[in-house]
């Protein structure tokens, strides 16, 4: 194991990347802004989806799966959605290969096999999905539908790292019909509690709960919530929206219902969705020069036991005990790997686990053994500890729960200390130079001035808060008078 | 709910486009040969991966996600895998659209968003993956390699069926890598026998487990192992496949080892894949005019209780009691629904539920409460049972372990009668026309016959029994000496 990873001071982004490359998360492919998720970093997004999934089952959500293919006259249907995501599609035209005649083994595109229709493939599938939504809804009794979908989206972007911003990615999107206004609003902010609830529980990362500014909003939503996270460069992430999406589709695509009263209606629509950016942030928030460190809640390997022994016979002895511990840990539902391959040493081990961000590293020598004691060495802080073994995995467990609060509560106290106010244009530059975070400040509330404070700053407004207090002052940059202030970022 | 689907006797194809229609399972969709899975047919997908999933899991092998697309030189670098898929493919040309000058408010593809190399919509992934495996097999220490994807793939077909042959479908792909060829012809062995695992004691429909014939093999393959079903109308369908690679893909991507020895050689292969062609299959092998049949393991909902009541007070009585069966039936882990609203009549619900394919359904009345009995009718039979209240939970449980053997042995009786011997052409013929199913015959074992036989017949080869009888013979069409029998069936 290379424990060459550039060091967060020397190049935060090339960090990140040595990170995501040698923890072995994913990897580059032959397909330009395209990834490869490893096993490893796969796993970990195994983990990320079931516990999701099962949120959104608990909240009455069922799991359908809608076509990739989006024919272009669906597409361009709802104005907005359309023009927004229309410079980044990939798109389908032809549906054959055949034998290039100039060029022995070579195939090319058949020319004759060019469809009537162009394809997109899907960047979100709105589109597809309110198409379908008018033969399946006719009265109120048909609502709400509390839709989900696991899927792979396209979406051709310039410039791309992996798992913050690639060409293809994994995401769940949820697409939900409701009968009233009111209800599509609750739908939207009771999933931005529930990212939010995942994100913070699971991911050990505090958000922020917010709405977007107009400039900032999903294309063709009428209103975009938002939880926005922060990473260790000073730097804001996105790491879940959710959409009220007014009646834009149902107008669009003609999706009427008839109510109560028996008149008919259009109808109302959200649609939320998290994607395999949030394990870049995880990495981001978390990780440390020495490797990732992950969450025990959703590593894929919570705990690792290394034997330290000379000869069978202290081999065997340590076996022993390491099952006795391991079945403990199994009981108590703790992911467990025991790592007795003799082709490495144990130095070179405690290394690849940590570059891995395995929370819990037992180290079990055969000295220890004969004083009934292990060394427990945990990832988030780099302690090492001499626990006695009688008991060993209920301390274990409880440990595991430890790291992934006391994770949490490392990264609130860097977010908490990273949320400062500006009252003035220099000041709000300068803290965005030398401190970074979030800038609490006032704006006039127009879309020209977020634009030219995004021109000249590079900041853009991340949200809105929920509940934020209302406070009479003026815009950093016009000196127009504002009544609350918003919270701006420079973001990934 | 409309009763109204076709008789398997009227038209058996249009009997199973009703059922997968009107059970809910899929529909059409805007996009050409593409379907939507419906809530319903997309939980029943998930209980059949979850169960696959876990196969492989407890096989040694690990899930990962590689690219949607495959450039063009990737994709025609093994020749044969590239020419069986070159005319079925989807291809990304341009990855822009723009506002069409001629037309307001439609999008056109931007002539100057040309890719310099196009894109396939991956049909199969051997080529993006071996490419990728290049870079993470360089010794035997990094072998055997054990991966597998759950993912969309794409074949343009012309002639589409819900589920069956659909453009998009989802599936799982394992492509391992070995160091050794009676290795990798162990794990395609050994995959195969997963696949019959599933689909014999959770589909409940028995397989033959064969070899392809070169003619029917996978491009690029060397062997292709096959698991072969009967359909209830005397056809066949291929349910599962697992393909011996040899050295091809290796040669092709340039993946070379070190051996134990120290010396280079190229890494073995094999893949294998099962779709949601399966649920297909899951429909045409079991159900009936009145409905779907599913099999309890894998059925989204086992149990339905329909209260039967006069007012409230009735109901109340009712609820109480169909509350302590649920949950006495949750314990057991018995997927359970309880009924009540009451827009619809307990007739109309006995109807949706057996055009569902509930397994069991529990008919609670306030006179059988009296008796502290209740009505159980199963749907692979359709018969009802008056059952005494106590114990009822695991009465249920029963049942539904009874359900799930027969329904396997009522398929498989249907299918043993249906694999018969024929001597002669016109036999050959007759059994084909008449009867359908299996026809065991003899071959002279040459492509040209195999594919004079199918021309004349529209039967194919389906496979070559493993552990298949060695028997002299003359073959049914030549008259040419042969060694044994292989099955023969008309085909989905």
């Amino acid at each position: 194991m290379s424990k060459e990873i550039t060091s967060r001071a020397q190049d935060y982004s090339q960090w990140y990347n040595d990170l995501v490359i040698k923890g072995s998360l994913a990897d580059h492919s032959a397909v330009r802004g395209c990834m490869v998720i490893k096993p490893y970093g796969y796993s970990l997004w195994e983990n990320m989806r079931d516990v999701l999934d099962k949120m959104f089952k608990d909240t009455g959500h069922v799991n359908a799966y809608f076509p990739l293919f989006v024919p272009k006259s669906l597409f361009e249907a709802e104005e907005k959605n359309a023009e927004g995501f229309a410079k980044e599609c990939a798109i389908v035209t032809h549906y054959r290969l055949k034998a290039d005649p100039n060029a022995k083994g070579k195939l090319m595109v058949d020319p004759e096999a060019k469809l009537e229709e162009e394809l997109v493939i899907r960047p979100t599938s709105e589109a597809v999905i309110w198409n379908t939504y008018r033969d399946w809804i006719q009265s109120y009794r048909d609502l709400p539908l509390l839709i989900n979908q696991w899927a792979n989206v396209v979406r051709w972007e310039m410039r791309t790292r992996l798992f913050l911003r690639t060409a293809e990615f994994l995401w769940q999107e949820g697409h939900t019909a409701h009968a009233t206004k009111e209800e599509a609003i609750e739908e939207t902010v009771k999933m931005l509690h529930v990212y939010a609830d995942f994100v913070e529980n699971y991911m050990a990362l505090p958000v922020i709960k917010g709405v977007k500014s107009p400039n900032e909003r999903f294309a063709g939503a009428e209103d975009t919530y938002c939880i926005e996270a922060l990473m260790q460069d000073g730097k804001a992430l996105q790491a879940g929206t959710s959409h009220f999406l007014g009646q834009n589709f149902a107008k669009a695509f003609n999706v009427k219902f008839s109510n109560k009263e028996n008149q008919l209606d259009y109808v109302w629509a959200t649609s939320w969705g998290v994607s395999t950016r949030l394990i870049g942030a995880l990495v981001m928030a978390h990780s440390d020069d020495e490797g990732l460190v992950l969450p025990p809640r959703l590593a894929p390997l919570q705990v690792v036991i290394v034997p330290i022994y000379k000869g069978d016979e202290q081999k065997q002895l340590i076996d022993a005990k390491a099952a006795e511990i391991i079945a403990n840990l199994k009981n108590l539902g703790v992911r467990v790997k025991y790592d007795d391959n003799d082709n490495a040493r144990p130095g070179w081990k405690f290394a690849e686990y940590e570059m891995k961000g395995v929370p819990v590293r037992l180290a079990l020598g055969a000295r220890d053994l004969e004083k009934n004691v292990v060394e427990v060495a945990r990832r988030d802080t780099r302690e090492k500890q001499t626990v006695g073994l009688d008991g060993i995995a209920q301390y274990v467990d409880g440990l595991l729960l430890d790291i992934q609060h006391s994770m949490f509560h490392k990264a609130k106290t860097f977010r908490d200390a990273h949320v400062t106010e500006a009252n003035s244009w220099d000041e709000f530059v300068k803290l965005l130079d030398e401190k970074g975070g979030f800038i609490s400040a006032h704006w006039d509330g127009t879309p020209e001035t977020e634009e030219e404070i995004k021109d000249k700053s590079k900041a853009t407004i991340r949200c809105i808060p929920l509940d934020n207090p209302q406070e009479q002052g003026v815009c950093i940059l016009t000196g127009k008078p504002s009544t609350q202030r918003v919270l701006f970022a420079r973001a990934y």
